[in-house]
């Protein structure tokens, strides 16, 4: 029998309502919600990503201020206008697009972020905040939040459920173990030198594979019923197209899956701009 | 039989000799390594505490500077105090000894502290490059520190080991869980919340258990072989002395385990000292 799909977009659309609300709401108290979204370069994927930001944002009433700047520019450039949104008002949020030109140091641009702007969640005072238990104070990475979202929206209970993390990368598998841990899931974080994922991941009522390899979780290691959710994001071997970590026929032994294109990626946008009414309110506006 | 006991005070001494060393070389910079700890009010763990750091810092020619105020002391004589410490070029360390009195606002003394000199591992900053990877960059709280010292000194090796954390405090539990992370172990992370704890601790390769309940890992609950590290601290139900969260008789089945007393405990405040040179190295002295 064939999983049941746990689509995106629907999940997305309803939380779209709920920050279009809240949008509503921040303007009639004069806070126009506003996202800085710098681009260095012109990296494929990244263009793609900082134009849906300015769609969703669009449709949502939430201004994206699009700043794209020469692959060559300069560390104290970057840091300049980091700078100059940290210090103006009317912007809620700054996201910088990665990967950056390597000449950059990414860290301390990162670092550069004011923590309440910071809706992308990259300063150390966001992880830190997720990690030592105080996520109403952070701004968490949307990836995470987003597979989160998803669990929690198609009404799946994570109290007590053991859930195997495929994956310890700083974008998702960590910040993600703290979201979990938080919601009183039973955690196991495995990576490549984990001795037998298969039997980790065959104890999981629930698989988030997020390593970043196309088909490393296969059908022989979920054990029927589980549900997974894939947030891997890899090319197709005909470069044409994505795919998730998890294999194709995983669906056939999954009760509930996330589809790759069209899952955990979904969400991901609105997530953020479901961060910046976050920074709003972190920022002591709109109250 | 017996397992082998991993005793705190030998590697205690051990790292003591090479902070020592340290020591020295800083002093032949002209760096004198000097430790600041606030005691507020007179609770009586607190106090022993404090006195631990003088007395270890004296052994090591780390310069502990005692400052002990009124428990009802204000929130703004306490950041006052801080902040004279941060902007003090010849204060290496600050720690303030937990619990506060409950008038205290302790996430804003917390954060108070410069990150660099926050050698208590307690500000988000810090907390966030242990979530993010960046350990060389973080102040690590001592007793997950402790516990990763004990078991790498006694020659354990993590990578791929499966290890059972018991309990998801943000002072051992999930600071520890990032330690386990990056040196390879595969980890599951367990709480009140989990639905078999026996099952989970029986297949830990490792155990650590820091639940902050005596007794609550049982002999049946461990595997044959496995290392028991028990950061546990409580008190005897007579009152008079400690005990771990592991019972007694685990040590019947465990290969190795550390003692309650003798063993976690044993080696915090070295690590405080510890870390307080790695903070030198962090504010750019001493090279």
């Amino acid at each position: 029998m064939a999983a049941e799909l746990i689509k995106g977009l629907p999940i997305a659309k309803e939380i779209r309502v709920e920050i279009a609300k809240d949008v509503e709401a921040l303007k009639a108290k004069g806070v126009e919600p506003t996202l800085a979204v710098l681009l260095v370069g012109d990296d494929e994927a990244s263009v793609v990503y900082a134009q849906s930001k300015v769609k969703v944002g669009d449709g949502l009433g939430v201004k994206v201020d699009l700043k794209v700047m020469a692959a060559d520019a300069s560390q104290e450039a970057v840091l300049g206008q980091i700078k100059a949104w940290n210090a103006d008002p009317k912007v809620h949020g700054i996201l910088v697009e990665l990967p950056l030109p390597k000449h950059l140091g990414k860290e301390a641009i990162m670092e550069a972020i004011d923590p309440k702007k910071d809706v992308d969640g990259v300063h150390p005072v966001n992880r830190g905040y997720l990690l030592g238990g105080q996520e109403h104070l952070a701004l968490v990475p949307a990836t995470p939040l987003s597979c989160v979202a998803l669990m929690e929206r198609a009404g799946i209970d994570l109290t007590g459920k053991r859930v195997t993390l495929v994956g310890r990368g700083d974008t998702v598998g960590r910040p993600l173990a703290s979201l979990l841990i938080k919601r009183n899931a039973t955690i196991t974080v495995c990576h490549t030198r984990t001795k037998d994922l298969a039997a980790e991941c065959q104890r999981g009522e629930i698989v988030v594979a997020a390593a970043g390899f196309a088909g490393l979780v296969k059908k022989d290691m979920i054990s029927p019923g589980a549900t997974v959710i894939d947030a891997g994001i890899n090319a197709t071997p005909d470069g044409k197209g994505i795919c998730g970590d998890a294999a194709p026929d995983v669906e056939e032994v999954a009760a509930k899956m996330t589809p790759v294109p069209g899952g955990v990626g979904s969400l991901t946008t609105t997530i953020i701009m479901q961060n910046t009414i976050k920074a709003i309110g972190l920022q002591g506006l709109g109250k």
